[in-house]
């Protein structure tokens, strides 16, 4: 089953907490039990699972990123967002989640993340949602 | 189900359009909706999901890697492509694309990418196609 | 089906092969052909598939995620751990692997590694086994 999410982000950069909204399209779905892949349709976005509970751990990542990958750098595309394209590269477009009982099996202090890095832009999410 | 496809790298380092590729393999299969998952059975290689317009964003990609994880550097890998481990690791070997009436659901933008780091090689791409 | 593995890491940071309890998750699994999802249920933590023959390899990825993201920095969070996870939202929480009549399909020198960047602790990895 497939379905889709959107969500609008509003900053450049920024990691969105999409756990609830992933947690309510699997409940829905009815599927009891399975694998919810997560995938990102946008080359200048990702997706990760990281800590929910202090929000400086966000903070660190985005700016390792940022440090490392500078928005203006000496790059070949001329959109001004090659930093973007390098960094969904690195953090990726997808993820898989298990469930069980119309529950995600995430960890105590893990939360699905939606990774903004040329924003802000109105973005889509796609779910699969497979299992019995 | 799953597939194998073959792909020949040109230079030590660059990324491969493999979508048309993964595409017919989709709908050779005759699954209708559902999953692919791409695998990578190299460590010195990964694959990626990334622009396909312009071809200016690969190379932003891979000049980032190069610069810092440079070819040459102190490493303990003796074999000389201790750097293609760690961009391998980095990178990815495996990414799911989901797939409805035999088609490659990607965004606009997107093109799936065989990532080499220490090419030329004669490469392999496996494929698990599930769905209804 | 769903698995629960335990492992005991023994240092803070460490890549501990994984490949043999995976594999025989999958063969008592009773699933003859299909895809095991490796999903790590921790925010410090990891999972990547890279050499498992030279084991300087492990040692070129994790000092190189050392050097690039040092353990004390200027960080936010203030736990003594952001590195940590930095290095997870790098690596990822989450691998495919195909597998056909019990055996994991792995390249030749693949093995499936737990990426430990906050331990030594105790700490759980969880697979989904589907197929046929």
């Amino acid at each position: 089953m497939m379905k889709e999410l959107e969500i609008r982000t509003s900053r450049r950069a920024e990691m969105v907490d999409i756990t609830a909204k992933v947690h309510t399209a699997v409940s829905d779905s009815r599927v009891v039990s399975g694998v919810c892949t997560i995938f990102i349709p946008h080359t200048t976005a990702g997706v990760t699972i990281n800590e929910n509970a202090d929000p400086s751990v966000k903070q660190d990542i985005m700016e390792f990123l940022e440090k490392n990958i500078p928005h203006r750098g000496g790059y070949h595309h001329t959109e001004g967002n090659a930093d973007s394209h390098i960094k969904a590269a690195l953090v990726g477009t997808s993820v898989a989640v298990l469930f069980e009982q119309g529950e995600l099996l995430l960890g105590t202090w893990q939360g699905i993340f939606f990774c903004e890095f040329d924003g802000p832009r109105q973005r889509k999410i796609w779910l699969n949602i497979t299992g019995d």
